[in-house]
């Protein structure tokens, strides 16, 4: 039987800090939580109430907690009756693989990171890196607005700056959504490169925009007034047309 | 000087059933605000904190209110310190006129049904068609995510498969965005048409299956397991590409 200590612990991953002393998150509903003991992450925990189980056999391994537990233990306003607990993986070197990576600056909106991470692992990238000031990617809104894409896709954290430079100097192209860029669907190099999307406020800060090799606009059509498009809608145009 | 009457009648249009009822709705924070005052609906009501008001002359005008009593009216986690409350304009017959209409089948999710309503504007359709169950457009959360194209965008609601098979009679284009289509960058005639985005959870719904005269789908890079791509992410992929 679950114990209070338990579902205290649980329910205070809600909160970051709690998170980074515990080393653990929530993943909760059973598409995810089956994304999740398909994956290489490690998970600790599995709670599902009587009325999930009653409808779902194959989880009769998760130990079984009261409706109130549940909503006590779930950060959503609808628990879906599955939570599991997995450890965060600990981060090491920046070590890309892909062939295009997405460098995010300030994405502050927990709903357009995760859309953002799925997005990516849509259009086969892999690799992901975040400012320091991104939201967490294991606060519990990011972690379900990435359908899963967040147990394949590697996410580091690293000042843009110094990372970008580097991959700068060693012949990559950076491309940074700008609203004074190239037209995206002019673009005649697509090679490999990094994808750089600013913040839902102020987009690519001053610091970083010396790094970018490719600045890149989509072009407005017609004689719409609209200033921007939402950070995860302009990142999922420029990823899908560099990597088509 | 605000009565409690009215702070009660602006807290109540958080509740669709209350907007409906009184035919008004709630736009909040500086920009939104703005673009309201500029746009072609009518504002019956303006209040602002004293805060607000000292750090923003130009709103001289707005009725200042204690900032306990804009807590009570907002419909925001942090209310931005002014608020509007405007007219809901009457809904006639469907009358497009914009190159491509979007159609949206279900959608559900406030901040997609806004988003979506954003990216149509920036790619220059000015007319979108709702399915019945979509979220309405006047819930706040729908409000705040158009970033204001909620002001400019025409939004009539219709039962899609009428809608549609009567523009497909008339020879329109019904461009569907489906799992199983044909690849959207391969498309090779784009004229004009009607752009149907599904659900989150079920996607077109099969009723609206038929009337669809061009099934698109968004290929995957590489070996992408993930299943779905974010609705207003596919819908601004496809907007890009068709309205190009």
């Amino acid at each position: 039987m679950i114990t209070k200590n338990t579902i205290k612990t649980i329910a205070s991953l809600k909160q970051q800090k709690f998170r980074k002393e515990q080393g653990l998150f929530v993943v909760e509903g059973r598409k995810m939580v089956e994304e999740l003991l398909s994956s290489d992450f490690e998970t600790v925990g599995l709670y599902a109430t009587e009325a999930f189980l009653s409808g779902h056999p194959a989880f009769a391994g998760a130990e079984p907690v009261s409706t109130v537990q549940m909503e006590q233990m779930s950060g959503l306003d609808t628990p879906p009756g599955i939570l599991a607990v997995a450890k965060i993986p600990t981060q090491g070197e920046i070590r890309t693989s892909s062939r295009f990576v997405l460098a995010l600056d300030g994405i502050a909106n927990p709903g357009n990171m995760g859309t953002l991470i799925r997005t990516a692992e849509w259009f086969g990238i892999g690799d992901m890196v975040c400012s320091p000031d991104c939201v967490e990617i294991w606060n519990p809104k990011v972690v379900q607005a990435t359908m899963g894409s967040l147990f394949r896709v590697k996410v580091w954290e690293a000042d843009l700056p110094p990372y970008l430079l580097q991959a700068r100097s060693e012949g990559k192209a950076i491309y940074g959504a700008l609203l004074e860029g190239e037209n995206l669907f002019g673009m005649r190099e697509k090679p490999e490169g990094i994808i750089v999307i600013g913040s839902e406020s102020h987009g690519i800060r001053a610091e970083v925009l010396p790094c970018i090799t490719h600045p890149v606009t989509i072009p407005r059509v017609g004689d719409s007034v609209t200033e921007s498009l939402n950070a995860a809608v302009a990142g999922g145009i420029i990823m899908a047309e560099l990597t088509r």
